[in-house]
């Protein structure tokens, strides 16, 4: 049995996530699916992270124990034969057997994209936030500031989760604005839940003028959910690179 | 009672395609509802073409006759309260009374997307036809050629259809490549029942290596459908905008 490291691409909108469910579609159960039809066997899909319902990925890292005499050069395109076309395969290696996708990551970028035009988009609603109000670019991007660095990251932490340290780094966060879409990059060495989420959240209400770029400071100090602002919508997100060495330099 | 006119885009996915039929879902129909629950009149939406079933718009014209009190301004908005997500009104103004869609359109431009990589994308499965074969981009935009101009266009003509004359005039093919993304613009006065897609399946064929540029003019001659190659299928398909004036000089 060796190790298969996959990175995938997915279109979350019809999956209730990446981690398997009773009866509900999830991206895991595709892919272990896809490979039960392809190889006969039953394997477990462990991923990078998982996804909450709607949200997508163009890098999700997923592993697999599997034996198999399909060349590593074909597998890729052999496991899409057998996937859904909102899920596909970009790459497909053998890795050492202590890796794991999780555990072994360094860092990752999710992007979130927001739909700024008053004029809705049918090709685009599935993968952005439609927000039609005014905001001001240059205010989110000074407020973006304050949350680079390493700090306790409570108050961008969804209530219910337990993890053993509320401390994370962001390395970078990069806002763009092309054609009335908004994109938010944000770099960091982990995420709590809903992170990212509640992070655009808290810069949307900055842009709207309704929480100055100077009070981040004083709501990442506060440690209180209740602080930062709301948890945006998932169809904006998509998970879209994991690393596994470097992150810093990139 | 006024002529309302709309600019309408849409994913026709999920779809039978722009004209009302009984029972399955059509653009037609989707605006007529959303109009009526508007406004409460049974209206009937006039398009300038009629898409096929899975083919999508971004700038198909409609009109349909109206008596509302909403402000011309706000009317785009409050059509689209009423649509689904994949279908949204561009903008709206009120036109001649003697304004048609289809009788006064001077020339259309249709777009047909190819997914030439061999990785399929499942953000844009929907919007491009994946055909990851090997194809030359120059054999392609080298037959184009021998397209543009005024012919009888039967050889691109599905079968079963009844027009008066099958002479067009297509006044530009512009072929690009972009990430394994191949675009192929055409813009002609009017069009055929298929013809976008029968000149796509001619051209990529031509590609291919499977017919010789210099071949278009003895199949266009033909005016025979069997000369040319296959209908592309209409995912791939949007129409791009309708011109009501000017076309030759855009």
């Amino acid at each position: 049995m060796s190790v298969l490291k996959l990175i995938v691409a997915y279109d979350g909108t019809n999956y209730h996530g990446f981690a398997r469910q009773i009866a509900l579609p999830t991206i895991q159960e595709e892919l272990e699916n896809a490979i039960y039809k392809l190889t006969g066997q039953k394997v477990e899909v462990i991923g990078a992270g998982r996804t909450d319902a709607g949200v997508h990925a163009k890098g999700q890292c997923c592993i697999c124990r599997l034996e198999t005499n399909i060349p590593i050069k074909r597998i890729a395109t052999a496991i899409n034969s057998q996937l859904p076309k909102d899920i596909a395969i970009q790459s497909a290696e053998w890795a050492p057997d202590t890796f794991h996708p999780r555990f072994d990551a360094k860092g990752k970028t999710y992007r979130y994209q927001i739909n700024h035009s008053r004029t809705p988009d049918p090709f685009n609603y599935r993968y952005s936030y439609d927000y039609s109000y005014n905001v001001s670019i240059e205010r989110m991007k000074e407020a973006a500031k304050h949350i680079i660095g390493t700090h306790d990251f409570s108050c961008f932490c969804a209530a219910g989760s337990s993890v053993k340290t509320t401390v994370r780094t962001i390395y970078r966060i990069d806002i763009t604005e092309v054609d009335h879409i908004i994109q938010i990059d944000i770099c960091g060495n982990g995420f709590l839940y809903n992170m990212v989420r509640i992070i655009v959240g808290t810069l949307l209400k900055v842009g709207r003028g309704k929480i100055e770029p100077s009070q981040i400071p004083a709501i990442i100090e506060s440690k209180k959910r209740e602080s930062a602002g709301p948890t945006a919508p998932p169809e904006g997100l998509t998970m879209l690179e994991i690393y596994y060495e470097g992150v810093l330099e990139k």
